[in-house]
């Protein structure tokens, strides 16, 4: 490279990830994630904005506004223009959940080709999740340290079993496509995945969200915090902002928000009523309906009243 | 058909919207756009997002609030399971934006193969948009009358002499696909167009705003109004409930809210200001801020007050 | 349905496959495949096409002469114009294959949710295959009666102990998203899947090659030849004769071919040896060249002589 | 940057593809092409593909014959490992095909927001095109000069006035979104356009095929031979060889190849009688059949002799 060639690529790279480019960042107990390569910067979203809105617009908006109005009004395409490559160990049960993201590439390690890469996600005994009552897709508290005990036991003679079986099933002569076929969904595979920074934050979106299975989202804090924050700290900001922090209401909702503003509580009740909200039980409690419990906790967010719990 | 093949069909196939397959809806001087065929409802919706749930669990979730916790939580595989195709006749102008949704499936009309439509989208005295000073993308208000017809009338003839160019070079024997290279933007084309209905609702959520371009919005509402709602009506009721209608806020607007229901005015104000949100111009009032604005208009939309305003 | 509503379906719908909506066609030991609904046929193919072409030429193609065309010319957006919908139980791990074809919407039974499925793809004493030396990610025959009962009997128990550990996970309350993960991969999940036809015969063209992978072939071969030949006759020939049957020929291969059929050995021979594909080992036998290898299967195909085995 | 970012971004970088960065190639009057930025290179194919096939597989390969192998069997994931993006001016009726490439990122100039590129694609007499007879879609030969002159100064006219009446429009205030209606096809646009390898290349065997428009071939032209070509040499060698020059044969064809290299000329026209290709018109002349007519010339290419022209 010569200096002027440093000058040009100086514009186009951005420093803070180019120093952590390979860096592996690990993940659970034995997997990882790391930048392969990555092109565009928050400067190439404005780039690309600016061509949509033609010469003579640039004093207009500064670059952090604009970025937060691409975000905010969801003008996604400027996003698109930045790409990022990744490379990570994931286990395959968590890979089962990653690969649905379909507007990515992908090159996954081959179990076909090669042997299967010898390692399983293990479970710590404190770390055996309870499921939640509440939510039939989530988790709440651990299981206690015998049962822990027991359980990650159980677990490493079952990891230890299967490899065994793999192994002789390869040593017999089996094809590596077929002797495969029981390993434990928690072995790990590795991948380069590639995606536009716009599809990658709708992924980040569903995957740091705290209903996401804790696996996947170990994996995207990591991408969010110690990744993209690097790459587009302004885009990233407005992310966290409009995205990761924001709650939308239903049109009825900003009714009823209307109503209650007023201090018009009659109307209020009346409008939850006339959606079924409000059905009551033959004790007089209110029945569970979970559009007007998750409307409850977007008010309480909001420190707003809430005219049925009056 | 025989009388079983009767029933089967009945429990797939939506008789409203069977009830107006073929039947052209005329959009503009002599566009239109009808339904040509389409798979799935309200119960495939259903019905696909049963398969994710597992047997078991119909009882819990009524259809109807299962499609508006799919359309809440933006659950949008299942909504992709319907399809729709449709035949239109747009102008070249409003289908250069129409393409621009690249999830569907489209055979053009082609002009290097056959003649081009003889049809151009004409504009009445009256129906001459005055540029928007406060949007740079939009229109308010039309022309006089004065006016409106000295634009009429230029375009009456702009049209004529286009054609005969394109008539010309036809006749001389010129290719077809080099003839049409001076064509007004407002040449009508045709297409079929096929979608499924996630990427449907996409669609008319940016289309049928009113930011959206008149023509193409006259064309959604169609679409919304004529179409969706007899496809799939409930859907299509959590559609304007969720999307249509609701308003999304940030982070710090919400925290905001927070402190404007709390009676403290003061934290709100610093909040805003430490965004930014109040410099203020030399004679004392406030600097025009886009985000601010627009949080504005979400809390009018509510009743609430207006810190900064009060 | 009255009777006008019969005629216009029936002109959209498709007999042959309207007959086995909703039957299951059993595939490995639990696995099935069946369709839900579809929306096309060969005539909304050449209808799609014809928009392009416009309005007169339907005389110049007969139906079946465009649709080879479309196929031949790889004209891909009349064939999109066709979706169909299936339901299928597959293992998970040849569920990993197919997802990674990216254009199909999907709904896939969730673990999370719902109890994992309690069925494993069980191989039988002579189902074991033997790896392949010469293709690293193939198998080529099967194992002897007494490994083969060996391997099964091993996998009964793993499969037996795997779900033990499963149950008692979900008994001792552990969160279904975390019990489930040591499941094997031969584990089966349902899906439904949804598709259009050049993306399926895409798919079908990758799945029903001979290198594909016995178990998920064993899908695609139901799929082509049980369903879509029923749904798009015309189509499915095309596809049969254009795409499975076809073989495609490099620029230096018709390079080569030329020189063939001129009976100008010496220039072939010369075109090889540039091309590096007749290295010759101290014995003076050919090295192993893949690209040379393949052309020399493509040429016996069409029982050309070969110039460097004469 | 220090001396350690060089090296590693000395790694990832293309020099020859660096050296023109940003260096508009100009394309018909007044359009060009250049490169903004891009991701990857020959290497990253590779690195991709070898993650496929794990560890200790290095030398087996090498790694233009790793290409060659994935160019071939049409592995296209490792190919969409490599990303650029493209900055061009283009006429509108150029970009209406352009724009049909759905698997793209895009950020086009806005004639909603700002001004109208002040340009049209303008045609000099000696280069209008006469119509083909035998192919509907495509053009041949050339206008004489008094013909050129005349449809020149017309269209100069033509555009002179669409232009005036923009202007007049925009001067009577009238939006930005409609005073562009009536402006012809053959006006410039410009555009961010961003596309992954694999996709780029669908991209340019489809518009670099001599039955590709002329203008939009031209664009391609640029993309493939000055930019591609500097970017991925290998890679592109082997897009050339394989698909560019590449013929593709279908089962019938391989059949009737078959028969004639085994001299067996009756069967082979017995093939081809079946297939409906020797149909004679009353003089004895063989209908025009076109799967027949592309047979011969794939034929003639390779210098076979043809079984129904002895």
């Amino acid at each position: 490279m010569d200096e002027k060639q440093f000058d040009k690529l100086d514009s186009i790279r951005v420093k803070a990830l180019d120093d952590i480019l390979g860096k592996p960042f690990p993940v659970l107990n034995d997997g990882f994630i790391r930048v392969i390569d990555y092109m565009g910067s928050d400067e190439s979203i404005v780039q690309a904005a600016r061509v949509s809105y033609g010469k003579g617009t640039k004093k207009v908006h500064q670059d952090r506004g604009l970025i937060r109005y691409l975000m905010r009004h969801r003008h996604t395409t400027p996003f698109e223009m930045c790409e990022i490559k990744l490379h990570m160990r994931v286990p395959m049960d968590c890979w089962r959940q990653w690969i649905r993201h379909r507007t990515a590439s992908v090159n996954e390690y081959s179990t076909r080709y090669s042997l299967a890469i010898d390692a399983a996600q293990s479970t710590k005994p404190d770390e055996w999740r309870i499921q939640s009552e509440s939510n039939r897709q989530g988790s709440e508290g651990y299981a206690d340290a015998e049962m822990g005990n027991k359980l990650t036991n159980e677990e490493t003679k079952l990891h230890s079993l299967s490899r065994d079986i793999y192994n002789r099933r390869i040593e017999s002569g089996i094809a590596r496509e077929q002797a495969r076929k029981d390993l434990p969904l928690s072995t790990y595979t590795e991948a380069y995945w590639k995606i536009d920074l716009h599809n990658l934050f709708h992924f980040l979106s569903l995957r740091m969200d705290s209903h996401a299975q804790l696996e996947i989202r170990l994996y995207s804090e990591i991408i969010g915090k110690e990744i993209v924050k690097r790459w587009v700290p302004i885009a990233w900001d407005a992310f966290e902002d409009f995205r990761l922090g924001s709650n939308e209401f239903s049109k009825l909702e900003l009714d009823i928000m209307s109503k209650i503003n007023m201090n018009n509580n009659e109307d209020a009740l009346l409008l939850a009523d006339n959606a079924g909200w409000l059905e009551k039980r033959e004790d007089g409690s209110l029945k569970q309906n979970l559009e007007r419990i998750e409307f409850e906790e977007k008010l309480n967010r909001i420190n707003s009243k809430i005219p049925w719990l009056l």
